[in-house]
């Protein structure tokens, strides 16, 4: 779109550049930092980075840990990352600098930094709000440093607002499960009252959007596996649990589990297997919207052809929430209508964490303290 | 939802019914016959039936000749008929009797019989206007007798409106073709000045997909294969053509013909193959929609979940219009904005129009003249 | 539409047609009758009707009093209604005959009968599920007889349906107030966690509107006068209560009581005095949506042109609910969301019910009980 | 939502800021200023502003006159704005300047400065697109200097991009008439097929708004009055005129010149007289939509509470378009569909325009050539 530079000839002029800082940032900080793909993180001192004039440097108080952050270690998308990197995207803590054009943060503000760091804000993407999808976006712990270190730098206009009456180590989690289950509820479409299908519902994600969906006016029907995630998602007050491992026809069973045996009206897809995602067409009502939010590796969605037209099915797959999305996600929880349960572990501990994870032994959500 | 039958002993009382019939309607009429399953249709005279109270008999004068039709004779789709059958759902005509609670068709209205010949207008899909999902549906030439014949029944809420200034052969094929594709570029949620991809935008759903999509403001880039349909889309106003048998990487130049390279907002998918359900969500812009209205025999919708949920990507079936598509496809078509090419020929040569429909030998539609 | 009457001459057939009634249906039952405009009603004996194919006949057991009913029978509104009228319209009951062409409702069935008694279900408004705005719409108790009597004709496809596990007396006042408030809140267009200004929270429409509105996740913010109504929201679960007498700016005050002091996201208004309608444009937020409900006699909408314009506001009527509004209305009751406070007398006392009614005596709302 | 602020006393660092300049800025330009409100705009050599982080510099080729300015100048609205001022808001021209944050803009590029000269990208409106509607919203020539000036500054993420085959003097009057009307349009939410009336069709935002509705598929009912203006409106396409200074009946008439006589789907307002406003509530079609877009001075809304309410009637205001909207309205132009008339003055000239348009004596719009 540029004309011919001859006309143009670019010259520079420099002027002075303003960072707005809190006395008491050091110049080292501590952090865990993946110097080669696989890992593992390494524990040790680093530089702390400085604000451009639309960045904040916020100093990191509790961060989540994320099963994101260990594919990111062992590179297991197909995404490009950055390295060595310091992982991290559930960070919440308080702004100690900001550069020169930020005007709506202010020093002592509490903010979230969550997996988009930040977006180009121009592109026909960031136009219509939907940031995630902006091919510019930073991703923290992937493509920028992330919120296992003490000072993080997050865009300004990007970081999450915390209200005051929110504990920073309770909201960690939030940051990214709890906004990814409820942007997967919004673009659902389904209204109050309706009923959701919620696929792995007794994992941490499902917890979540179990919460949410509730919180909501939604009616849920929660899909999981044994007797415990039952009794959880009871508790939780899903109004019907399916057990795959017991069932002997779970698409008869998703079904008879609504008023008029016709099927919920959206299904959310939390699970990391490839087989739910093939089910959940034949069960969703028709006109119904199937919501694809987990990621298992290499796996496919898919529907035969015939029943979804006729029944006119929806598959769709949701990302992360945009900042609206994070502010009425965070205004859930504020609101006391959402609990994550979590751990909380030294910033030293991350090697430790990730080999619960590996081993499956995590249930909740464990968050960093960064001033350990 | 019924109480206790014993408080109710239902009892019967007769009263007189009276059907509002014109002079002239015979007693026996011509028609094409599904005797057994796999056809062939026989040529024959049937009585005439008579309308229920809901109902109206149509005097049929033209009827279109869909592939659905050889479907239906075949037995090929997994959804039950009626044994013998009357085929054909395409048909143009003129009322010549009503039930006593038909109020708003009159004799001598000229009406138009589809795919939906009725449904229950009663239940939680009709409720919502998506009457094609009734589980009562009566399909044309389906589940109750078509157009086939001479004197069709159907009912009265569900009678296409045809303006006087519309020839009856011309709108016939559009009343399933026509109405199918508009629904399907309805169902897309573009808006005008976006872009829409048409694969088998050289068939006969693909020319009339392309004229309702000018007809829309809509930016087109047609998928075919080959120069003859090249040069048929080009004059039918596409903004651009990848012809897939000559095309090195169909997602690539699918992409580049887009304002900027970043695919189309929305795809049409109209084949009869299963390979391009599954391109379709590699060219379609992030947060675009593929909508699927072709049934290809056993095909199934297939798409990689990371790619889908990290662009945001829907899929979604579409199936027939309801009567507002309907109504609102006929009144692009009375207005002069599309145009159906077809060649007419007398009912007894329906058997005919079959052998050529399975030699792939027909361009264009069929339309039967019923008189003869 | 109709073509040249000379070429289908009608004529008529004659045929039997059906009822299928329970045998206890007697000949004649009791009423209030309102003979002349002004009324009053008398109670007397009056014939029962019998269906046509497309109705049933409903044995009401319970009616509730809305004063719409004193609308009519004052003659208060720029719409025509029949004379001599049986009013009402918020009628419960059980079915005890049928027409020939009803298939989805069994004798026996509980039903209830509202405003909208029946429509053409083929217009344009009906084929999008605007039946209320159906050009031919009857309505119970205006200009078809109404639920003030023990058997009331209805149209089959519009009764609503009453699930088993709630009583017909405490569901009679949620068939018109209810489904009317459940529908103003889902023409607003907000979403669960986003804030709502009721205007008149603590009258009968509002106390519904609170409960519905807290069932979808709704934040509150509710608008009226005096400590009692104050007492009472707090009671229903109000985030906010503005007392507009005690307020010194209600502008203000409304807006304070959002998160953000940007002012609720939609605003409810069911006030019957026409200020509250020009007051609710300057305190919903930018881009936020204005409801109008209450029907004052001869009021008008009012907002000035240049901050609706610069704020995109926007304000529309709400009328009825359509049959789908209705059956979630009633399951949001069936869940035990909604509670209605009703007081029961005969349907002969109902003289006495409208002058409480007129001299503003009425808490919650009064239902008839039919067998009495 | 700071914390206490003896934990973060800000201290201040400062670096070295970059701008990247194109060689041939001047110090000092030629711009037209308002130097006390009530004008006159004084002729007269300004020096020329320095882009911030995230500004770029325009080199304006040509700028649109708009009735705004003269308001702006006049100060006739109930908004503050700048003084002395630069006016202008529909200016097209080159990049010649950016700040060191700009990376998707690069010198040479052509660009549209517009109404919205930049807005916080930060907020609620901001995150949801509607960056019109942002508190901080910076306003081309009303609350920072616009582009009746030959160089003008403007946030980078506002910048309207202007293909390279579009000229750059056709295509200012498109950058705020031709947004406004385009968006207004979309507001509407009425589909391809639909009817719009257009009031002041005759007009300079009328006369846009009719390419733009054919443009999008719409029919179109073009209200004004005299049979030049008739003439004019059937020359753009318009599908029905309606006179309003010969009609005895506007709201008849209007209904009749739709095809089922229930009146236009949607109305956009352009005129700057209240009648209009409060007749178009009359013959929008029942569930239609009213959108205001014209500002008379002190003017109102206004429409029947029972009318709005039973026919479900929506009126909003419709202000100017989000970066989303403008790109799109350009792309229609750049297609040719768009069509916009103008007389090319000097900026010297820009007095004797206003003189014009307090005379009523402009028919299209002058374009101001700031080269000369």
């Amino acid at each position: 779109m540029s004309s011919n530079p001859s006309r143009t000839i670019p010259t520079t002029t420099h002027t002075s550049r303003t960072i707005i800082m809190s006395y008491e940032v050091p110049e080292q900080q501590w952090a865990q930092v993946i110097e080669k793909s696989g890992g593992p993180p390494v524990y040790k001192q680093i530089p702390v980075a400085k604000p451009a004039a639309d960045e904040v440097l916020v100093n990191i108080k509790y961060s989540g840990v994320c099963h994101t952050d260990l594919h990111a270690m062992k590179g297991d998308w197909p995404l490009d990352r950055k390295l060595p990197l310091v992982g991290g995207h559930e960070g919440a803590g308080v702004v100690v600098a900001r550069g020169e054009l930020v005007k709506d943060v202010e020093l002592g503000d509490r903010v979230g930094v969550k997996w988009l760091n930040g977006s180009c804000l121009a592109c026909s993407f960031c136009e219509q709000a939907d940031e995630p999808l902006c091919a510019d976006a930073q991703l923290s712990g992937y493509t920028v440093d992330g919120t296992f270190q003490q000072y993080c730098i997050a865009k300004a206009a990007h970081v999450a607002r915390i209200p005051k009456d929110v504990a920073l180590d309770a909201i960690a989690p939030v940051l990214c499960a709890g906004i990814t289950v409820y942007k997967g509820l919004k673009e659902s479409g389904i209204r109050p009252g309706q009923s959701v299908a919620i696929v792995g519902a007794g994992g941490g994600l499902g917890s979540l959007a179990q919460q949410y969906a509730k919180a909501m006016g939604l009616r849920i029907i929660s899909i999981d596996g044994g007797e415990e995630k039952r009794a959880m998602c009871e508790q939780l007050g899903s109004d019907a649990y399916v057990d795959f491992l017991a069932s002997k026809d779970v698409v008869a069973d998703v079904r008879a589990a609504t008023e008029d045996g016709l099927g919920p009206h959206a299904v959310l897809l939390l699970a990391v297997s490839e087989k739910p995602f093939q089910q959940a067409a034949e069960y969703v009502r028709s006109r119904g919207v199937v919501v694809a939010i987990g990621l298992p590796a290499g796996a496919y969605l898919r529907a035969p052809v015939f029943q979804s037209v006729v029944r006119m099915i929806t598959i769709k797959g949701s990302y992360v929430g945009n900042r609206r999305d994070t502010a009425e996600a965070i205004e859930f929880f504020r609101r006391g209508l959402i609990k994550a349960p979590f751990k909380t572990v030294p910033l030293s501990d991350l090697a430790k964490v990730y080999e619960l994870m590996e081993q499956g032994k995590i249930a909740g959500r464990y968050v960093l303290d960064l001033s350990k």
